[in-house]
């Protein structure tokens, strides 16, 4: 494991990233930083990852950290095992910190950017086990963010993250994201021969069903597009998305809907 | 009534419920309020209260308010009578400032916290008979956030604030908030005995069905359980949530809607 | 075309009005922002509107930038047509500042507040096809908001902006906006005749099918109100709504949902 020195700029600001929807929660986690640091100021980056959807979540911080200012403090709680064994942990990357649980949602993006040093935060005897966001996550971040340094949130480890791969292999992908237009979010990179890009893909989502992986939809014709307003409406079509890699996308209308298509199915790809 | 003399910290932050949803109604409030003090800063602590569900706000206050700075103004607008003849009022409590309709919603918090003075705010001629959130609540919270006095938004009264209690009798209590997991949370306390506490509750939903409360589904068996991680998936537990008090949840999956509860509906919790 | 000199304020805000939803696109707006300014304040005006309707997007900034404080910085961005050939732009009216594509959104707005000058943005080489809002709109506004001059984000057009016009005549109106209490916005104006206003409305729904305006529901009678709390629950009403304009809303329900009526669908409003 490579260490970094601590080098980071001061904390500029908190980005958010969540599963807690649009209820309270988020903003009592704000309430309790703005208590320890008055000069915390929040972005929140996402707080709609499905429900205990580590994966989701982690696909969204590998792609939007790079977009933030150096030094941004990421405070990340996507945490089905919220009161077990799981460690709660502060890590510095190249040009980041994070805090949040250790269960592959902060590997990717880490990973990323260059690990660097990994503390496990210790939990105060009077912690919810419901709410490590509020009890937990939250001081650890601001006392962190307002100049306290990583040693003194707990203990340094040299055990890694837990790690976390998005699927692909071929032409098949796993879901990473279903955004609310209903575009389908695959981590399959764009074709290399771009500029003789081919005309046409053959599009099929893969569900598993009893353990095992099946067609549940397709295999369907879809136009290769390089954006929205170039297919008519309804139309299915693959193009390369805003991560840079591939996304099913019906302009005007939700693939995932007509598909069926959660984040989890997979996706496959194949150009014709 | 008891009265605090003015010994508020100035406004770290506003902090702001209502039952606006994502519109942009809270965007215009908030418009308001930096137009007439730009130093604001705001936390959103919640708009998805169940639209003119008052007592649902009113908990989510009662709950949230002590993780914030003191001098925290709380901006808070569940107002099913906007526009007819309920007062409007700013209201210091211990520690904090209130800005809302007095109709039950500030209640409980304030009580909470230990009330102090209430001014019934005056409703300026031209205010719409529809928003009073951005035409009566936000000028009168920005300029005393801004440094105004309270006795320059109205006129100070004796009468207390309109009260607001939540039911519990016995092991049965209301519904006080459905979160987006589909947690049903109660304001039941703990059981005393929580060492030696039960293993396992019979759970009854409670409806009002032409007036009369009558078991509408259940009982139903349910594991008591430390936190979410404890359980199995799809399993109904019963735990202590991160208020402190009793809710009812189904791992993995909404017990909202697998028990088809509503916020004001009613749970009895029997531990066996 | 008027010109006016630029003599607007700092950037106080920065507002933001998209069709993102709750999505993480707009946190990766925010960063980028933050990225090229660091005194960046920003506040969500709303990113419900609904995907793609420019209409609906016109309609709430120009109900809206009024409330914000002079000099605001709006970053507007609901955008079918993103990557193709429509302008993106930076705006000055009299008062305020405004950044998006040129496609409506921004012309009801910039016109009655007072139209200024124009700027064509520069597209990079290396802007996503899909996500102008991230690699187009948001550096520029964050460059135009931390000082940089409108000449120095592209050349100044004389052509004006592309002309959005909400639809009115007689008793009849475009739904502009559906609240999420499912309030139907109109730009019909009140009666002049306020004082005898008309207690009696009837009122149509009008959907356009197969290149027609037809008939969907109605006529249904509604009462005109002057709020909310004055009609008894479940009745269908007419009243001034905050924007001034008529609107149709059913109390403690969705008119929306009873009628059928979308965005876009149109209201005529007889009175009796």
């Amino acid at each position: 494991m490579k260490k970094h020195e601590t080098s980071l700029p001061p904390v500029p600001l908190i980005a958010l990233l969540t599963d807690f929807g649009a209820d309270e929660y988020v903003g009592v986690v704000k309430g309790v930083m703005a208590s320890i640091w008055q000069g915390a100021r929040f972005v929140d980056l996402c707080h709609t990852v499905t429900a205990h959807n580590v994966r989701e979540g982690a696909w969204i911080l590998l792609q939007a950290y790079r977009y933030f200012p150096p030094g941004t403090l990421f405070l990340a709680v996507v945490d089905p095992g919220v009161g077990t064994e799981r460690a709660a942990v502060a890590v510095e990357s190249r040009r980041y910190r994070w805090v949040g649980p250790d269960n592959g949602l902060l590997f990717p993006a880490v990973e990323d950017d260059g690990r660097g040093r990994i503390v496990n935060l210790r939990v105060p005897a009077q912690a919810s086990s419901t709410f490590h966001g509020r009890d937990v996550f939250a001081p650890a971040a601001a006392r962190w963010a307002a100049g306290e340094t990583l040693e003194t949130l707990g203990e340094e480890r040299r055990v890694p993250l837990l790690p976390l791969r998005f699927y692909r292999r071929g032409h098949c992908g796993e879901i990473v994201r279903v955004d609310h237009f209903g575009n389908l979010v695959t981590p399959l990179p764009p074709p290399a021969t771009a500029p003789a890009a081919p005309r046409v893909a053959r599009v099929t989502l893969l569900k598993r069903i009893a353990g095992r992986w099946k067609a549940a939809a397709g295999p369907a014709r879809a136009r290769w597009v390089r954006t929205y307003g170039d297919a008519a409406d309804g139309e299915l079509v693959v193009l390369v998305g805003s991560s840079g890699t591939l996304e099913v996308s019906r302009v005007g209308a939700s693939a995932a809907e007509v598909l069926g298509a959660r984040s989890g199915d997979r996706l496959c790809i194949q150009p014709l």
